[in-house]
């Protein structure tokens, strides 16, 4: 393969990605396009713009999200590649909008040699991935799969107060198609990383074998709250204490676990939090990831157990809430075996790893064989102006990528036809 | 002295803290008349009219104390009554404005019963006692006292961006009087105790010996933002773990150093405090209270020395800054007996007891003997709408403080004139 494996148009790609990236920038290298906003619907045109220029037959479904299909008049399921090109408030030019480019550069491409695959293609952008403006992340590709019916998607209110199913037909990508849509023939997504693994071990590709069980728990705190200066120890009731002990609880348990368990505490809020003041109320919310659902269950478990200890010790009453909850997934074993393997075949270093971030493929993997592929974060950075991947290192990818879909188009490499 | 001791007017007393809470009434009990602005601009301008009504010399410095001396024409040094009429943002009717009101009151009643103490009296009410909007708190009778000059004084920013003198000039209250200006004979100080431990022991006043030490030190802890779910925790450079740690530390470090060693820490602030990802940023102020300034200077080592320790393994970097450091104050013990067997002799419980909160009288302990009257805060509630005294405990606190103050002024008991 290596002598003769296809390979992307790297400047056409980069170019998309800088043009994709103006819209919403930030003026730091950064973007904003939250989801269904008008900068949102300004990424959206242009994207649907290019895939009008490449012919391909265009659907919208009720809850947003975007496909792409060539040739155009084809019926059998497609090998679906995509991702998203919403962004969090603070984001860059990579996350999401690499796999959705990569996925009509890689049409593109085929479409340039005259080569027709046995299954069709497609490419998809899913409505709200991130979740920074309507809960929960992974919207639109959930409502896809019918994890979530179009109905209850469309009543969800953003965190500007402004109805979910309104902003869609405002910014007027309210479509036809219905949720849940026909699942794709299988489902590729290429992605930055947005970790620091691939960076520090030198590689290249990520072969991506499945995500990491997410579980986020918010804990409210209700003390007492005191003057600092006249209140003596043994009277307090101090939430903001409380919410320390988790914080430190939680890396301590972390550790404890060993990897891949993750835990943070990265929003943490004190109400009135003044200086001198023993606050009212705390809001802490505990983020727990494994790879293993059983150990993710037990660190709950045992997370809540120590907060119960805690509060009862220090005299606050707690209320929890689930925030999030998606057990691990495993990705196709074929699919990962395939990206592993054209990785090596293509000359590039290459690892399995679990994701830790969520990802619209892990909601296709509910219908269809799935798979991803990732690049490396230059620092680790993502939902950063600073967000980057080196030019080479995105054209390895789209290049992994674009014969990962064509072996499972049923297509031979392109180089074969030449 | 009880059967003929000399008693306010109990009623005319609540009539004009009524009056005065109804300037900046934010309609849940509380007050919010935040230093020179409008409202506090209106509760002065009423405070002095009453001054003018009692006959008095008004005289207002270059930093806006004001103080209203009797007899007019005085000019021996005087006994002087005050305290301040600023408020938090949240506020109660009682802080500062029951020791400016209680003064008015001892001088009308001795007015009434036309007795001409020794020494003249006098009330003052002082700038920006609660540091709420320029810091640092008690700036007014710092000023008076001469511990910051006035042109500094002038120049303090405050937290919405103005300059305290323009604000000064603006409400009308930037004085001739220089500071320092010379020291009152003595000084007496009424207020709440803003503390739960009178309510507690059932005792209606407290005898103040003196004032903890206060130390704040903010740590700005600056680590590295990072996904969540991507970092390993081995990688991870946590500021908002390590503010935990601290904060964690500071209630056990009070615990171990015993009362009357308090720590706070009130105010803890992530950024982007985003529930995914691992803060950039993280502010804690830790708040330190001794009356002891040895066991004080010991605590705060300590803390430093942990903060070095937590940062350097976590590979974070720290940036500390004093935010306020006042030391103990002990008041002049003639001052603190002589309130001790006032209340005594007037039927009330009493206990001696330090003050955990800042007081402008120690800032006039500096230059004459100062004391201070406490009586109990109702669930030990202040800078609070919640922020009550019953009435009997506010008139037992002024009677008290009426007798203390005449015999201060070199005045027998106003009964034996009678």
């Amino acid at each position: 393969m290596p002598a003769t494996a296809p390979r992307v148009d790297g400047e056409r790609l980069l170019r998309r990605l800088a043009a994709l990236g103006s819209i919403g920038d930030t003026g730091d290298g950064g973007v904003c396009r939250l989801a269904l906003t008008d900068d949102d619907r300004d990424g959206r045109d242009l994207v649907v713009s290019w895939m009008d220029e490449l012919g391909l037959r265009v659907e919208v479904d009720a809850i947003g999200n975007v496909v792409g299909t060539w040739p155009a008049d084809a019926t059998d399921p497609a090998v679906m590649m995509g991702s998203h090109i919403d962004t969090v408030r603070t984001g860059g030019r990579y996350d999401g909008n690499l796999g959705v480019l990569a996925g009509l550069e890689v049409i593109e491409t085929v479409r340039s040699a005259g080569v027709v695959p046995d299954r069709p293609l497609a490419v998809a952008f899913f409505t709200d991935e991130e979740g920074s403006r309507f809960a929960p992340d992974m919207l639109g590709s959930l409502v896809r799969v019918g994890g979530l019916t179009t109905e209850a998607a469309l009543d969800i209110e953003a965190v500007d107060g402004t109805r979910l199913g309104d902003e869609l037909e405002r910014i007027g990508y309210a479509g036809p198609v219905p949720c849940p849509a026909p699942p794709p023939a299988a489902f590729v997504e290429l992605h930055i990383e947005q970790g620091p693994v691939l960076e520090r071990e030198g590689v290249t590709i990520g072969a991506v074998t499945g995500v990491q069980g997410i579980s986020w728990t918010e804990y409210v705190i209700e003390g007492q709250s005191n003057h600092a200066g006249t209140t003596p120890m043994s009277l307090r009731h101090d939430p903001g204490y409380v919410a320390a002990q988790i914080a430190v609880f939680v890396r301590g348990l972390a550790n404890k676990l060993g990897d891949p368990q993750v835990g943070t505490t990265g929003l943490i809020e004190l109400h009135p939090n003044f200086v001198n003041v023993i606050p009212a109320q705390a809001t802490i919310v505990v983020d727990l990831r494994n790879t293993d659902d059983a150990v993710l269950r037990d660190a709950e478990a045992r997370t809540a157990r120590f907060v119960e200890e805690v509060a009862a010790a220090e005299g606050v009453t707690v209320t929890s809430r689930v925030l999030a909850r998606f057990g691990p997934v495993q990705f196709d074993p074929g699919v990962v075996q395939l990206v592993e393997a054209t990785a090596a075949a293509l000359g590039h270093s290459v690892r399995r790893m679990p994701s830790g971030a969520g990802h619209d493929a892990q909601m296709l993997a509910r219908v269809c064989p799935s798979g991803m592929v990732f690049v490396p974060s230059i620092g680790g950075v993502s939902h950063n102006p600073a967000e980057a991947t080196t030019a080479a290192d995105l054209i390895a990818g789209a290049d992994v990528f674009l014969s990962v879909v064509l072996a499972l188009a049923g297509t031979p490499p392109l180089g074969e036809h030449r």
